[in-house]
């Protein structure tokens, strides 16, 4: 018999210890000042004093900076602004302490001289626009750093939240024969190399069917092939890259943008999505205000307090209520749904909190939303909408009825989806929530360019 | 101001109060028999007795099954094997202790006729051959079903590993306008729809480059984009979809697949990195094994008890080491490199243990790998070769010199690569591991396919 606890942990124990010595990053550091006597990092800062220098240096692992005193006599000419830094030391509290490395031997790694056309300059905030030009170089800035921070520790919460009520994590295929409805805006995909598709290449193939045998597009969404692992295995949730080929460019949209999308098994109501949903948003920003406070006061001053709904219940109104609304506010709108403007009106309405709009016109909506049971022209979805971004989670419950899916069935590729209601079906209800969109309304970012690291949009692609 | 912990408190319990209600999956069941009087999932055995019934009922958030006790009185023809239901009944330990719940409603949600179509039949071991003619449905088999929750567990693990050490989770792009030095191995992406590509054709541009304003392709890997932020933000990893378009059917490969990647700041040595690499694989096998314990007991009886070399450490072997040992063994490959056999007969020389192949000829690696100090045809990479799979970990110190890094370089467009070492550079190196041939190993999967939930490689993307 093997010893399991007992073997954990002695193992843990051995690699704490072998952690200790070997992973002082600031972060930490500052957690813990018995862990580290080195620091490595790149200079943010540096002031030169009669006998002694002040370098401030920081490696990414969070917002603050480890101040390093230097005694003159260990500087060095490619000690500069921007410089990466090996220092050994000892850590010590300043009189007003705060904790401090008093500097024993520094070495720089790598010099970085700015008038060799290093983009960013000390103390200097550059504008995002200017930042977003170097986008290979735009992580060494306090600006794009902490929201690189911020979006990984949301993942994190993200993860979490599903984990303690044990929601499967699906790795759904961004691969798919399923052209989304044939709505036009997706991509393609195809192998590059003609030698691959010359020897693949039967009768009556052609190059966008050869590889795969179907035509293959990059999924927009991972919601029918989570119903699927739903319907076998209880709640489920995916976060991962999704793709739209619009050709739109605005501070709202990308080409390549991750999407958080779950599914609630054995859910009844809509309002049973409605809680689960307010409850993960609170999660989120609640668990992100405490891991990341620095991060979020650095990227907007505005960010030091959080929102005032964080303590409230969000608001619900009906599709038709809505649009009462905006027709006594004047923001009308010609077409149908509901545009922008009209979707940050109804958070204006509602004090700058977020708002579920739920109970929409039938035809506004995708073929798999429930029909109301009481008006047959409603279906039993939801936006919630949220400052700066207007709609940041679309969901519904799931016609969950074999026959009226079958009326509905856009495609007969779809037969697999009508077929998950014939064996075992459950009463399932989900959503989507972009993730970039999310940042934004968070962090106050308004071009969402500036979520994550490396955005793609029409016309750009780069690296 | 506001006061912080005391609101996290009182949202935090506020809210463990309406989990307690909601979600009483059957894990948190048998982990808190307080928390449930209603139990929802599907009956995956019935025995039928005299005056009573017991149904297994399983919903997935677990490999164990709840029993049930019908009263023959609540029995209806539609409670079959493959149903869904909703019992509401009372909690109680059975004599041999184990918990059961005692029916005193029985509502089926979903019927189920195997009959009408349903591949599945109760006590029947399928094959994964068979199971996976019904990739819509195999999430509703024992076996299909338990790999999926070592999968989301090990994901878990494996963010947790991470963000122990502070690592940042970077999320790098599908898209790129990299070609991986044109290796042919690629997809390439274009927007589906013509009236998008009409619109968007300027003068020199073609279908390949209209939409992004160069070619792009489906990621292989997302080394250098996290080597980018490693140089501004310190530890680095991804987790997410690569694609090969190779023409090859084999129980290894995939055209999409998930790797792990990650990149170490301020890494001096090779054997730093190994013994990072094998502290994550050592903790993700442990911590596995003490979360799904019984899944990977119904995967392979095999997996009652951990291999032997969780105790042990790595065995390390030069590329020259391992090639006279393979002569000594007469395992031989004509072409350059190691083949898989010759793979799996080096973990066979070392006990059935993962053997790590240090110090590469040149010309089989990459041109971002640093030569080795003493010996500049070697470069300073290693494989981690593991039982079942061989390969399951390939990686290198990175070139941090920029001239000599520049003389290698095999395109201009990756001049942002080089100008990462230009400004404040520091050594680091990295490694990719496959998640799939992880799971194989661990679990004793033989077939790549059995290890996600959607498959995808050459002439088939179902779904």
């Amino acid at each position: 018999m093997w010893c399991k606890k007992s073997f954990i942990y002695k193992f843990k124990n051995f690699f704490n210890l072998t952690i200790q010595k070997k992973y002082s990053v600031i972060a930490s550091v500052l957690e813990n000042a018995n862990i580290g006597e080195n620091a490595e990092g790149w200079v943010k800062n540096l002031r030169v004093q009669k006998e002694l220098i002040f370098a401030d240096v920081n490696d990414g692992s969070c917002a603050q900076k480890l101040q390093i005193i230097i005694p003159k006599e260990l500087k060095t000419d490619a000690l500069t602004y921007g410089s990466s830094v090996h220092i050994r030391g000892k850590l010590s509290k300043s009189p007003r302490g705060q904790l401090e490395l008093v500097a024993e031997n520094v070495k720089v790694l790598g010099p970085c001289v700015v008038l060799d056309g290093y983009p960013f300059n000390p103390r200097t905030t550059h504008p995002p626009e200017y930042i977003r030009q170097y986008i290979h170089l735009r992580s060494r800035t306090n600006f794009l750093s902490s929201i690189l921070r911020v979006r990984s520790s949301v993942t994190k919460h993200i993860h979490d939240f599903y984990s303690s009520k044990k929601y499967l994590n699906v790795h759904t295929p961004i691969l798919t024969s399923n052209d989304c409805e044939g709505a036009g805006e997706v991509f393609k995909v195809q192998p590059d190399c003609e030698d691959t598709i010359k020897a693949m290449m039967q009768d009556g193939k052609d190059k966008d069917t050869v590889y795969f045998g179907s035509k293959t597009y990059l999924t927009v969404s991972g919601q029918l092939h989570l119903e699927a692992i739903c319907r076998g295995m209880g709640n489920v949730y995916t976060l991962g890259p999704t793709f739209r080929a619009e050709n739109a460019r605005s501070r709202l949209h990308l080409s390549e943008f991750y999407m958080l999308e779950a599914e609630l098994a054995f859910c009844y109501s809509l309002e049973q999505l409605q809680n689960h949903i307010e409850e993960l948003l609170k999660y989120i920003f609640i668990e992100t205000r405490h891991t990341n406070e620095a991060d979020l006061s650095l990227i907007d001053k505005e960010n030091s307090k959080p929102p005032a709904w964080l303590q409230k219940k969000f608001a619900t109104l009906t599709y038709d209520e809505a649009q009462d609304i905006l027709k006594k506010k004047k923001v009308v709108n010609t077409e149908n749904g509901l545009n922008k403007e009209q979707e940050l009106a109804l958070v204006d309405y509602c004090n700058g909190a977020p708002v579920f709009i739920v109970r929409w016109p039938k035809d506004l909506k995708s073929f798999y939303m429930k029909e109301c049971q009481d008006d047959n022209t409603k279906v039993e979805a939801l936006d919630l909408l949220a400052p700066i971004t207007g709609e940041i989670v679309g969901g519904s419950l799931r016609e969950d009825d074999y026959d009226r899916l079958k009326s509905k069935l856009p495609s007969d590729k779809l037969n697999w989806y009508l077929e998950l209601r014939k064996f075992g079906n459950i009463p399932t209800g989900g959503y989507g929530l972009g993730l970039e969109r999310l940042l934004q309304t968070m962090c106050g970012i308004t071009n969402i360019k500036d979520t994550l690291p490396f955005p793609r949009w029409p016309h750009n692609c780069s690296m």
